[in-house]
């Protein structure tokens, strides 16, 4: 028989941090994230400076399962539009799922109203990695301006995000026309 | 000479949670709402039942402002193109201001997390208001299907507004002509 073994302080306030963060927002408090992960605060300041570096090392470490639950396979050796209304497919069953809250990395920025701040900082840079994938298939797929259409898409991922995030909109038959519509006016193939 | 009385202590709480909330976010503290109108914790409980129904109360009043600052005027002759992107031109410019955040009423139900707090409920009544003219428009306009063409225009200003909020896009050359193709591809005249 095998034991697991219980993570450690600093994976336990991590992953609170991320739990609480989204759900509750970034002003979650000390306390709370300290009782909630087991941890006392004298602890959690060995562990980290701030609050603020609590925050962004979780944001930072959620960036690869971001970009994987959103992007497609790398081996996936579907056409650059496909590859672009991937995502936005993604990004309407997530919406379906219980305690969807829009897009965390557009929520940070939205509540923290500081770009200096650390979280922010990682938010932003996340975002511009989503950014940067849609202006590559731009490109790729011959769009007439693919920077018009990568802020496009981006604009039409945050509205998505944000308006099912506060249960505004279901997503289900918004994104694809919407996207579909976006990358035929661009000539996109 | 005529001597301008200074606003009472409700106003001045109302004008003041909206600033602050505005540029801080609905965390913002009693205390520094109260030092900052120059109210007593008392006098504010004896206006407003808690911080909650200031807020709520502050976002209502602003809600007249909002649509003016948005919708083209009711004895505006354009046709209905030009009538929705009225509301997009406006959007630009208002983006290009200093100390713009982003729409209020978004930024708020992103905050709160919660669809019953009673600011989230004024919040999403005000935008509601917004989707009905889009949708009320496109009717007029004759577009194939002016509930999706409604969608697809509050989900612009919304993520439009979100994007400019945290200074991740001007917004210039993206509003007008996003929405010129959304109309043109819903056939709207």
């Amino acid at each position: 028989m095998t034991t697991e073994a219980r993570p450690g302080p600093r994976e336990r306030l991590l992953e609170t941090a991320a739990v609480l963060s989204y759900q509750q927002g970034v002003g979650v408090g000390i306390e709370a994230l300290c009782r909630t992960a087991g941890v006392s605060k004298r602890s959690m300041y060995q562990l980290f400076d701030s609050k603020d570096e609590l925050l962004a090392t979780s944001l930072e470490r959620g960036a690869s399962a971001f970009a994987a639950s959103l992007l497609p396979a790398a081996d996936d050796a579907r056409g650059h539009r496909e590859r672009v209304l991937h995502v936005f497919e993604r990004l309407e069953a997530q919406a379906g799922a219980p305690g969807f809250r829009g897009c965390r990395y557009l929520a940070v920025q939205i509540e923290l109203k500081n770009p200096d701040h650390p979280a922010s900082r990682v938010a932003r840079q996340v975002k511009e990695g989503l950014a940067e994938f849609f202006r590559a298939e731009a490109v790729a797929g011959g769009a007439g301006s693919p920077d018009l259409l990568a802020r496009q898409l981006i604009l039409v991922f945050d509205g998505g995000s944000a308006r099912a995030g506060i249960g505004a909109d279901h997503l289900a038959g918004l994104m694809t026309p919407t996207v579909r519509t976006l990358l035929d006016a661009a000539g996109m193939h």
